[in-house]
């Protein structure tokens, strides 16, 4: 079975030259260092030379597991949440995900969509990757209410929400990751048209990364507060991470769950804390990412730790206490992505966090944690969700297949 | 004088790797290539090599010219028109531009702002360029009803116009850019900060462009419609390109301006046309952009030409013969932006293009090429202006000065 990680070379593309660099170039390392002042205090008009280019890189569609959970999170995603219209019923959806595969499959691979308007704007594939979530509805209708896995639905209600429908629910979810941020708007376009019959637009959410090449990889994200964010996140190279992440059995054996939740962060409001106040909340420097009781950013936190006059050196109210669980079933994958919207009404921001988490059980791996997040944790103070959906992520297809050929 | 043009590396980073590539690798393209795909099939998270460090590029803030004119294009851009608040008088105006330029300074070349609430997210530049532009009021205020040029203020009235004061107008532009998002988040969020006391928001733009090494360089930008867009832009290496874009005068001189429309494509629409009809509509076709009597890019449009039966092949209607003057100083400078935000009201789409351009003169450049396209393109039937502003953008500044202080 392929590795929806394992990054290739574009098929698309006949006229663009191919100079593939990545990490190939690793061992031109010191050559390159030596050249680079000299070239790049020269105009980039003057340049008759190609850049590395990223756009060719492709993700593979077709696998056991749906593509765009494992890949190194892109620079772009734009989620959608889409209400089915009444009369979507089983052969309609059928058909809907046939025709959403088919033109998944070719614009992840940088080839136009089968009835592409505008083909010359597909063959930038960028690491693009079109992931599909079901909600219950959805399910229901394509298979009866008995097929829902328990934990296909709204999440318990938290006391910090302040949950918005416009942030909230749906029927069908597409999730759509690119390095290009052009590559992800055609392809959103190109795939609403394909459910244009079928279903309505019930929210968007655009989120955004590092961009590739901005960072070295493996670099944790920051959010926008500053913190580093996902240090402890399971990586896909871990033993355990099928256990956290693939469901097993029936209908979605090979797939796995994903909770959406929309995080306001107040950034004035998180202006106003000093910097050893932000670093208490959380728990972790600011610098490096690295727990108060340790210096680098893996450093495993010392719960034990105590100040010379007695206190936890780690708050018992900082999140990264509130949020690690005894029972090492109880994680999750986190994939989120900053959002940064205009603002209205005279602020001057509307940013938070796209919190986007992976697990096999909803219910057995991100409620208890968000249960301990809701009771305490101080970073409720400067952050409110305001968004919350839960899809189910059916496994990948085969060529010939498609995404959710195990339900219908 | 420094070329605004010029990439530098980071001032910033002390603990980043410092492999820049980007031309520098030119000459070792085989062997990368070669290279390639096997590097390329091994998972990221495997890759112990630093990636290219795009984000470490800086372009100089200090300069005869502000930077973000002449750079080539960053792959995003935040818009952003305040208006002062009534008590924002010339001193006052003074004060803002300075910490402006101070934070400007700083921010673009990879280093904290001075008051930096975040300062760990300021070590991407990622060639980040602030470029600030006043409107008539601004103008006013410091200086004086009789220093405002006569084309700064609204446009004429055009007949396709459905202006929306949602978009249009504004007292000061700050246009942030950078190849990545997360660094236009930070920096529009300091200088927001910098303009609280002084200014509101009155409305904010985001657009993007193919990401950073997505495509080789000097790839002309389609917009999304598809469409090679831009074939004609003067390039900042012609030997007329200071006339048509900086102003030669007072204390303009060495500035420009800078014209931001908000132009709705309706892709639905657009969608029912055949391709033939899109390349009469244009003039050009669509595969390479190269005018309907030729065959490459850049070939001169043959406007005599004339198909069997008597019509010219370049219709009279098309974009491209509306677009061309005669007289070779009708023309501006253009570096505008593909927008596509979140739809509403059940729509697919909420998309076009933020067109910008630079000219020294908009009154005689810009408007009567927009007079001659408002009485005839047929472009029209699938676009709409819905915003609207016009700035000057005084000149830059030196090291201990700041932006607009050939004005006060």
């Amino acid at each position: 079975m392929t590795d929806p990680q394992a990054e290739q070379p574009a098929a698309g593309g006949l006229t663009r030259r191919r100079l593939l660099f990545g990490g190939a170039v690793a061992g031109l390392g010191a050559a390159a260092a030596i050249g680079a002042d000299a070239v790049l205090a020269r105009p980039r008009a003057d340049d008759a030379v190609a850049e590395p280019l990223n756009g060719s890189l492709t993700v593979p569609f077709y696998g056991a597991h749906q593509a765009g959970v494992t890949v190194a999170p892109q620079a772009h995603t734009t989620l959608i949440a889409l209400d089915l219209h009444p009369d979507t019923d089983r052969d309609a959806i059928r058909r809907m995900l046939r025709v959403l595969t088919d033109d998944a499959a070719r614009l992840t691979q940088g080839v136009a969509a089968l009835a592409d308007s505008e083909p010359e704007l597909a063959v930038v594939p960028a690491r693009l990757t079109v992931t599909v979530g079901f909600g219950a509805e959805l399910v229901s209708r394509a298979a009866g209410t008995e097929a829902r896995p328990a934990w296909l639905g709204a999440l318990p209600a938290f006391g910090i929400d302040r949950l918005e429908d416009a942030w909230s629910g749906g029927d069908l979810l597409l999730q759509v990751a690119a390095d290009d941020a052009f590559t992800v708007a055609h392809a959103v376009r190109m795939l609403l048209k394909d459910t244009r019959s079928f279903a309505a637009v019930r929210w968007t959410q655009t989120g955004f990364r590092r961009a590739y090449g901005s960072e070295n990889n493996g670099t944790t994200m920051r959010n926008l507060f500053g913190q580093v964010d996902g240090t402890v996140n399971p990586a896909p190279s871990d033993d355990d991470f099928g256990d956290l992440v693939w469901c097993r059995e029936g209908w979605l054996a090979g797939g796995t769950s994903v909770v959406v939740r929309r995080i306001h962060m107040d950034l004035d409001k998180w202006d106003r804390l000093d910097r050893g106040g932000r670093e208490q909340s959380v728990g972790r420097y600011l610098s490096n990412g690295a727990p108060l009781t340790g210096t680098a950013e893996h450093d495993e936190p010392d719960f034990e730790a105590t100040t010379a006059i007695g206190f936890p050196v780690i708050p018992e109210f900082s999140h990264v206490r509130r949020s690690r669980s005894e029972n090492t079933a109880e994680r999750i994958y986190r994939r989120g992505y900053n959002y940064d919207d205009a603002p209205t009404g005279g602020g001057i921001s509307n940013s938070g966090l796209l919190f986007v988490s992976h697990q096999a059980d909803v219910t057995r791996q991100f409620v208890p944690i968000q249960k301990r997040l809701d009771e305490l944790d101080l970073l409720n103070e400067w952050t409110v969700p305001i968004g919350s959906a839960v899809f189910a992520l059916p496994p990948g297809c085969a060529e010939g297949g498609y995404i959710g050929d195990t339900l219908l």
